[in-house]
């Protein structure tokens, strides 16, 4: 059984809390799509093709992972790339009932889908994008929450 | 890559929720080990040779399933059986509490063990052992819930 | 429409927190049963016919109410009363998904009786009979949690 | 005792969980005011108009509701209509605490009138407004998640 | 051992929930420093100084607290005023993940500095400086919700 | 202000999660009772006095701490001990819940005594007494888990 597996994501920037989600999926899967959205209502602090990049740099040790872009349903991605299961991280309850709902919404369009979820690592737990970026924006250190092109990154975005 | 994943658990009686997790995870897994626990200090309705009776025979349909017994720390019994992920299905936000709890412990102790979570269907997300037991007590027919060699072996146990 | 609601539980003892949701439920539908559950399984602090006694002695002021007992499935005494609808009164969150499964398999089991959940008044949402009891056994006083007839019954029962 | 019940959503656009929580309450309320939410500082799919004519179009097939449009306070436009309940439906964790939040606030302001929260069928425990939008915007059938009057407009509005 | 402790908040305006808080937590700390955030990225109904001013028109009674506003990340602004403690207020679950997230990365940033948590009183836990100014703006009294010099300026605000 | 905070628990036994939260509270407060609550009703598996014992022996490196046992209602001990402060930790939802609860009688018992709830360690978030039995009964290691006077009394308990 070859099993292609999507690991969905805004990743707006890649944290070490990925990473090691897709560390731990690329032991088990026989490949790993990590796919940026690119969801056009959001402003992100990254765009698009800077965000694949770091992903790309963050990850040249782990061989079967891949980095792409979608836009559109989940879904219908996950077919057109002949991946049969996603997978997600989870961190607290909120994330839970909303990764519930995606799951369940997914499958009802596609059933053929499969969504696994996966255990956020506990020294990860109250790490986001969102916190990355707080903590970069106001001259923190980074370099414990993100891979050090991302580290790279964030300094030159907000000129430290 | 050759996955051998272990789903753990009481099965005191198997339900149609259990079944529902099996067959996904058998068409993503090589094989699939359900393993039941038997646990000294609760008392089954079900003794631990006739809940795996019952899951051999609702698993007829599934080729890479075979059905086992444990005793001890689940990741001694997966190491043992050289199997690599935990399969858990997930209902509700105190069973994803619980179990978070138990793969940050299963990890602490065997970092090689992966676990992995499903979404319980919706159409089982009520569905429990116990209250299949509490409707069949009653006298009220499980067919929806378990199945058939366990709807049976209830109505045998309640003497209906 | 004459609409007649079961409020079930185990009541031992009744409290305050019990006692707003009947005043409450009492002005919407034209009939509440308060049921108390003779569960064989658990040792009640006060009996069943202590329970339905003290009941009866807290709800003399409100008119359609009235107190029985019962045991089995739940939906199957709803049936048997020509009630429509189940009452419970929603504290927490733990509370909320207990509730959520009982109310999924009783609609399961008989589509025509429905749930309703009322929330517990915000000044009774710590209340709970069990504290109550932890509450009276050490010699506290009890009167701001429990009507009048239940407060000298704890102290009976605890001997003050 | 003549229960008038007021079920407030925005309904942008009415889903079939919706449908269900309005069918179950039509079952157990004399009548049921279905009313929309005019909140202007969000910028709707369906215009208010829409929405009010969609449910209406949805609903020809119970005789106790009615189709309204409110702005302001949810408790003053209860008390206008001598309504004393506020149905609401429970999908999830997060639905329940913000639910009980405004249910709290409603109490406090109109201690007359009460909420009752029925829990949505499980079946459609993952559906909600923004997710019939996001699956139709991309052509996605929403035939088994709306009424056939939504389903069209969608299709309209998309112009597929 | 002399402790301050920072209170910090939007207080958009402060409500009779915060007002709580911060008097059994001057109980507790020698000095409690209640600290307006001026986050740049969002429109407040009041601007950092009427806030600053609300809350120490609402705080007279209390003698070792004191009225601050800042900028930036909490753990700075904490380390800047030799304070070792962060007080917050618990309402409900969704805040208490919030909160956790929020406590990790702070004692990630800077492990001197403790968080806190105290449990909203009963009586304020569907309170929110949303809610009172949704009351306020349709008319409604708010005079249980919030201080009278709050109550005052919402009604100023809001023309009535 | 001199403030005396009581950590109360079953200690059966002391873990890593515990000390944790004592050396923290350790530096806010001026003295930290560490109680260990005596339940007749549950059988544990190291008596009071050894529970008591194992604290002393993993704790003689803060100073500001003894150890005490007690019997009876919560407060009434902290009273009788001259505390103002009852010190929890809260690792997850479910505990809050349970803790929000108790922090609620026990203010409506006596008004004096303050609550604080400070967050588990992310590494600790998965620890409790219960899972370390089970590690050591099964003869794993438990020296990341507990204090090295546990560790020694676990491996006699269980005779390794």
């Amino acid at each position: 059984m070859t099993t292609i597996a999507v690991y969905p994501g805004s990743f707006d920037p890649v944290t070490n809390g990925h990473i090691d989600i897709i560390e731990r999926g690329a032991k088990v899967f026989d490949e790993i799509i990590v796919a940026v959205l690119n969801n056009q209502r959001k402003t992100p602090l990254f765009s698009g093709e800077e965000r694949v990049q770091l992903l790309e740099e963050s990850l040249t040790h782990i061989n079967n992972v891949s980095v792409d872009s979608f836009q559109g349903l989940l879904v219908d991605y996950v077919k057109e790339k002949n991946a049969s299961v996603i997978v997600r991280g989870l961190r607290a309850v909120s994330d839970f009932e909303y990764e519930m709902q995606n799951a369940s919404i997914n499958r009802k369009l596609e059933s053929s889908v499969e969504t696994f979820f996966m255990m956020t690592n506990n020294n990860y737990s109250y790490l986001s994008s969102s916190i990355v970026k707080e903590v970069a924006r106001y001259g923190r250190n980074a370099e414990d929450l993100v891979p050090p092109p991302v580290e790279r990154a964030l300094r030159e975005k907000y000129q430290r």
